[in-house]
């Protein structure tokens, strides 16, 4: 067993990242992230199975979060406004660590693999949103297209927001594209 | 100069998109499809710049047909009847190829490589229909989310077409995921 480290995961997690925006994340191994934080190699594998992990270890934790936020919605909702709330709770959280969550997101827009991997995370969320969306009644095709409409929110909202840094916060631009949503089907 | 082939580059497609669902996209060289089809080489050369593209040619035009459907819409037409112009202008397309379109699908789904340019393919008609739009007089962010939601729609349909054979068609598949995101903001 080795000693207690302060903060150990948190520690990896930021020379991680450090790393991966300094020299690529091809180009880091578990070894110069360890060293970087002053950890053994024992330590990062007991709470990351490997390189690529650091940067999608939270993505489960999101994912109970939105699902937790559709559960709570009051029964007037519509299928649109859980998935907005959905979206409100994970921005919130985002918007907190705005700093941290831009580097990630670089790291993966640079590398095919971890492109393909934070896909599949995202769908994975869509289904999540989906299931919790039927568990409240909402009719099948309607949950599925309402939840790949949130994600659609996400993903621009999120590219605004890492393209224009310091200026409206992700929860503000979510609401501005939920609202252009809602214009979809008016008169220009 | 080869002689005239009839039909070269249809016969092409037909061996490769065979020998793709047979041996898989990997195994399948060139030579191998210009050989089932009795082609040369050269003639295979003249139509595609490699065995990838076979698969892609298709989307240039699929495009433009989906551009050409938003520009004709009517001015009284809403940012989303423009993007439904445009999938049914595509879908009966497609519709006309079913067999042809489905064992493509196949193969991609088949192939990261593959899925990751077919998204970029996905990314490229969405900016399309976008433009489109703000040609129109649609604003941005509205264009914007407009296109992408056509894209999931899209995406749903064609699952859905995909994995239940001679059912629906993809016209109808298309127009009930537009009438369940009409649900999206109703009550349960």
């Amino acid at each position: 067993m080795g000693r207690w480290e302060p903060n150990a995961r948190g520690r990896l997690e930021r020379a991680a990242l450090e790393l991966y925006v300094e020299h690529g994340f091809e180009q880091t191994t578990v070894a110069k992230i360890t060293e970087r934080a002053g950890l053994t190699e024992r330590t990062f594998f007991r709470h990351f199975a490997d390189k690529r992990e650091v940067l999608f270890a939270g993505s489960g934790a999101m994912r109970e979060l939105c699902v937790a936020a559709v559960a709570a919605a009051p029964d007037s909702a519509t299928p649109l406004d859980m998935v907005a709330a959905a979206l409100d709770a994970a921005s919130a959280r985002w918007e907190e660590r705005g700093e941290t969550v831009r580097k990630r997101q670089t790291v993966i827009d640079a590398n095919a693999e971890l492109r393909e991997r934070e896909l599949i995370k995202l769908a994975a969320l869509s289904t999540a949103l989906a299931d919790a969306m039927r568990r409240r009644g909402v009719a099948e095709l309607t949950a599925r297209l309402t939840a790949e409409t949130g994600i659609v929110v996400l993903k621009v909202a999120f590219e605004r927001w890492i393209g224009d840094p310091g200026q409206r916060s992700l929860p503000q631009l979510i609401k501005e594209c939920l609202n252009a949503l809602g214009t979809m089907t008016g008169s220009r």
